[in-house]
């Protein structure tokens, strides 16, 4: 059974889940290109993953047979577990819970060559709708506390399958960079009566320094303060703190956008591995008024290296002015 | 001029260095080998690096001449820059100031082949000696508030050089993730009036679950909730909170267990990339009760990926208690 740790300096909570471990010499010095046997995602092979939790596919076409164009599955080897109780237990210095949560997979594509950036818009639209459904399902389980839908495209970005897809873990804590983004919007709330997302929002569209591309309900721009080069964050323009409540329309601009987006970045940088992460209101808690979601995504350029482990402090080397430049005049 | 700036959600800093950068074609998406070229920390070429700042090398011998055992010399692409001043300005809402800081390089041995852990015990104290050394010069600058020295150690680790060195940055404000540590340190203080570092190797010398190996003065153990499978961390048993108060005698067991742990490291997974941070007391505050200076070992045996970045939120494959026994068990 997979545990949650919690640091007890830090207050940082991580999951050992040591059904996923390995043993030191599975962990090879060179690191191993992706598996190239047979691909569990391809069309055909349904059978390889577990049953679909859902599925677009035609009327009266089968569950896991292989007419259907976006699938979600269960993570084959979960970092956390569905089943169980959370068991919270504290021997005075050290604190622990049972690892339980989601891990879902969605399959944007059957076809092994597609990448999530050069699917139709209608298709990216429903990439969207199904964190959507996946996320109003899982939150009517009491025990998580947040859903964290994320991409890892390409080796470098930590993907082990080639084939593309995004993952979705829900977890019975709110991640600590979760609670410290609400915890700064709170504060700047409390003193200016306003959601700082959108006085960014605002900001960015007036020096227009750092804007990537628009359109009339999102905006895709370059942080001040970036961790990693080229950085983009996509944000409805729009105040929301919730994800799931986008309507259909909402959800077709935004495929428009993070379509637009993701091309400009791998046409800019030569298709490079990248990330991105939604950051959405935890299940509970109160923060309607000043969080905002949105999306951030990451180009895997640079190396996490001591420094940035050592102090959670990150060298970037592209000033965000810059980056937003490149990327606006970059033609898609 | 690089910048630090800072996120005004989750109040991080980054450093925007962009005499650093690249053009996006600089950014290959399979990344680059070391450079194989003429090496500017073999002997022989020390006219390749700046001057020296700091040198182990006979009496009578000539600086910058190849006849040394150890160099300390400033980054030739540095982070951050020495001279200037702080600037620190504020918009509103967002905030920077200049990049101001030091960035060194300490080269541990002038021989290529070498590594830090196979170098006899004395050497290794050498090292650790220009740590202290470079750390009470740097002290005396009041611009600085915090001096962090790591190790890169291979390409995986961010290392872009294969010749063994440890870095130093001295920073203007102290790291997110160090003051995180002290405010946690301060917090449990004041509950228990006990260091919660110290109260930690009381624990873990009881249980016996998580330790590597110990001398009599310092003790290695795999940490309750490691962000890094076979993460180590090597503390003194005695209470102190600042690395540069170490006298001769400490150094010199600290040598002795430093190479150690690595060497275990190294036999139990192959020889692995790895990343070292020392974590001490900044410059100013009053830390000496609840803070306890320590080195964190992160062996680079998986890939952050978009989940970590996205929650701050480390997903761990391998329990401590398995680490650290595989650790133990290892002959060196």
């Amino acid at each position: 059974m997979p545990e949650l740790r919690k640091d007890p300096i830090l207050n940082r909570w991580v999951i050992i889940s040591p059904d996923r471990g390995k043993r030191p010499q599975d962990f090879p010095a060179p690191t191993k290109k992706l598996h190239k046997g047979i691909c569990p995602f391809c069309r055909g092979n349904e059978k390889s993953t577990p049953p679909e939790i859902l599925a677009f596919r035609p009327e009266n076409s089968h569950p896991n047979s292989p007419d259907w164009t976006l699938r979600v599955v269960s993570n084959k080897f979960p970092a956390l577990r569905i089943e169980g109780e959370m068991d919270r237990s504290d021997d005075g210095l050290y604190e622990k819970m049972n690892g339980i949560g989601a891990h879902e997979v969605i399959i944007e594509s059957p076809d092994h060559q597609a990448d999530l950036d050069l699917l139709p818009v209608g298709r990216i639209e429903d990439t969207l709708l199904a964190f959507k459904l996946r996320m109003l399902d899982l939150k009517k389980d009491p025990r998580f506390q947040y859903i964290l839908i994320f991409k890892n495209d390409g080796e470098a970005a930590g993907a082990t399958l080639e084939h593309t897809h995004c993952q979705l873990i829900a977890l019975p804590i709110v991640p600590e960079l979760v609670r410290g983004e609400i915890t700064g919007a709170q504060r700047y709330f409390d003193s200016k009566q306003r959601c700082i997302f959108c006085d960014i929002v605002s900001l960015e569209k007036k020096t227009r320094l750092r804007i990537v591309t628009q359109n009339e309900r999102f905006i895709t721009l370059c942080p001040y303060a970036p961790r990693f080069p080229f950085e983009m964050w996509l944000l409805p323009q729009f105040h929301s703190d919730r994800f799931e409540d986008c309507d259909a329309q909402d959800l077709s601009q935004l495929a428009g956008l993070l379509k637009e987006s993701l091309m400009k970045m791998r046409v800019a940088l030569g298709e490079p591995a990248y990330n991105f992460v939604l950051h959405t209101s935890p299940m509970n808690g109160n923060n309607g008024r000043h969080y905002h979601w949105h999306i951030e995504i990451m180009p895997k350029l640079t190396k996490m290296a001591g420094f940035e482990q050592g102090t959670g402090f990150y060298i970037n080397p592209v000033l965000p002015e810059v980056a937003a430049e490149t990327l606006r005049n970059t033609k898609v």
